[in-house]
């Protein structure tokens, strides 16, 4: 197992410090950034407005938006390592700005872009033998029918390239929404979209596994998580299912065929039946993981930087029996009220604005069960509404 | 019990943040600034350089000596609320600078004042009858040989103003050693010294305490300290002692009688008589508690926070039956190797030099016993020497 060596060089000489870049500077950001300065690692963020979460938070923030070829080339010209917050970004376009620099780039550009398109995403999962839902390609009204006749309904439609949080999904149960699907998105789309089997699920389920350059792979424990209009509410954890191992397994297995490097996240269907349905992928750090700030001997934002410095992982284990995470939700104007926080985990990111719905920070709490952790979670925020 | 309010503002609407700023610059402030990150306040920091630890981790830094009236006076522009990461400030200078404004400064002026200089610090303990040695004031020979009689050899010379990591602290034993600091230091340190009792110690041990606005108060466990050439090199707990509630509770109220605000560092001696005895007081957090940041449910960094914030306190709890913390010292130039980090809590304060002892960063560890999580950070230390 390799060592993280650092070199603490002759005295009165500078010492050499990694240099990380991320892409975006959202909350995931913030947060990479945070556990990289605790490691001593220079993080460099890449993003539009000094107030974005990520740009507060250090020194060596770069003006630009991370989709523009100028912006991408002045970052890569002061980092080891460039890492992502986001899969929504062109990968093509990161790849012309670094050609020619020594730069690595974590989680692997090629990969990235499969996972970002969700046509390609699910073919990566069926290679590796991973279950999933059954799915169509849909480009137009022909392949729409097809899909309709083959999966049956209702219909799961989802857009291939950036959907997130319940966007560019649309579910079709009758005519009416079919013809609204076919005059709306399906013609607006370019990219267009694959078609689902709906499934009616008994929970949904999460899970991360990382690897390290070295080959070196953990996994962060199941927890169940809880969508409310399509965005994550909150996780509970830890959770036990029979086929979590073998599911694990595959996991590593696609995670090496495609040399990955970096934590990736795994979004699961338990069905009515009980087996596990894999729905989501997402190559980065994750929101379903992020109790392990406070659950865990080790985060995931940790964790994935030191996947990405090949250093060595830390096995991740619980530090209570059981633990719960609560996104702390922006309320439309007219229900706003004051947010109370009091004995528990704050991570708040700081946003400039209060957006219905949006993520404003969350709470972490260690019980005795995870239902205990989760209900008094559940009382805190309903004290503030 | 105080329950601090969030308030997220109408949607659209900037949302109001506390703004702290925090004089100095080294790790401490680093530390402060990162868990500030955390609690979505705006942590600004002021010190010399860009390259500083606390300067690096925050979009907020501003550049100047804390020292400096006019550099004082320009971070009062931009924060609610002023700490300190050291007692070696001039409390006189940050009170002319404030002057006028509505910023709050945590701990007070007064308080720090007294702490900063020894002979007053003796004064505090004495009046709440908390044990310390036996000490008198010597600020020339005469005074230096009536110290001599009333107290004993060895006699402990410390210097009223700036000594930290045995930097300002003299033992004498013989006639050599009074004529060597007769010439020198006694003579060239205008602020004069006190002269204690040299206390023959089993241990040293340490413990902090913090008190909101409000008046709350929690102390954090007891540890044992180690230092080595004067300088704290390892920390161990928690450590029982029969008389550490009376020694809290007096402890707790100096705080209340100071009205002061924010966290205490308290150093201990313990007899061979098996008594306890402060040694130091540190008005700031402090490296024996540094521990906290991985061994309990709450860091001193977020509690002092919360204490000048007057959020309400969180109890400290441990989050496994022993820790330990081990510094990373800077080497000699000849010794220096590698330093290897597996898998342990590292913080490493990403400073540009090392020089030989200079602190820079920590690991910390839980284990079943203190002793046991000591012996593993001792050999990963060792590891690389």
């Amino acid at each position: 197992m390799p060592r993280h060596v650092f070199y603490v060089k002759n005295s009165y000489m500078p010492i050499t410090r990694k240099k990380i870049g991320i892409l975006g500077g959202g909350q995931l950001s913030q947060m990479l950034a945070l556990q990289a300065h605790r490691l001593g690692v220079e993080p460099h963020i890449l993003c539009p407005s000094e107030n974005d979460p990520g740009a507060q938070v250090t020194r060596y923030w770069h003006k630009g938006d991370p989709n523009n070829k100028e912006a991408l080339e002045r970052i890569a010209k002061h980092v080891d390592v460039i890492t992502f917050e986001s899969e929504f970004i062109d990968p093509e376009l990161v790849r012309t700005a670094t050609e020619g620099t020594n730069i690595q780039i974590h989680p692997n550009l090629d990969t990235i872009g499969k996972i970002r398109d969700r046509q390609s995403q699910k073919k990566i999962l069926s290679k590796k033998s991973i279950p999933s839902s059954n799915y169509m390609k849909v480009s137009d009204s022909k392949t729409l029918q097809m899909a309709s006749k083959e999966l049956g309904l209702p219909l799961v439609l989802k857009a291939r390239l950036f959907g997130y949080d319940g966007y560019g999904t649309h579910i079709l149960q009758n005519e009416k929404d079919f013809k609204k699907f076919e005059k709306g998105p399906l013609k607006e789309n370019k990219a267009g979209f694959i078609a689902e089997t709906f499934i009616p699920f008994k929970r949904e389920l999460a899970f991360s596994i990382a690897r390290n350059v070295s080959g070196n792979a953990i996994a962060f424990p199941l927890v169940e998580t809880h969508q409310e209009n399509s965005r994550c509410l909150w996780v509970k954890g830890p959770v036990e299912h029979k086929s979590i191992i073998s599911m694990i397994e595959r996991s590593k297995n696609l995670l090496d065929s495609e040399e990955y490097v970096g934590i990736m996240a795994f979004e699961l269907f338990e069905t009515q039946g009980g087996s596990l349905l894999v729905n989501e992928l997402a190559p980065r750090v994750h929101n379903s993981a992020h109790h392990s700030q406070d659950s865990m001997n080790v985060c995931q934002f940790e964790t994935h930087l030191r996947c990405i410095l090949d250093w060595p992982l830390i096995s991740p284990k619980t530090l209570a029996p059981g633990f719960a995470m609560h996104n702390l939700l922006g309320q439309s104007p007219e229900l706003q009220k004051p947010i109370v926080i009091d004995d528990v985990h704050l991570h708040w990111y700081n946003k400039m604005e209060s957006r219905p719905g949006r993520k404003m920070g969350h709470i972490n709490l260690l019980d005795q069960t995870s239902d205990k952790a989760l209900e008094e979670l559940k009382s805190i925020v309903k004290d503030q509404h």
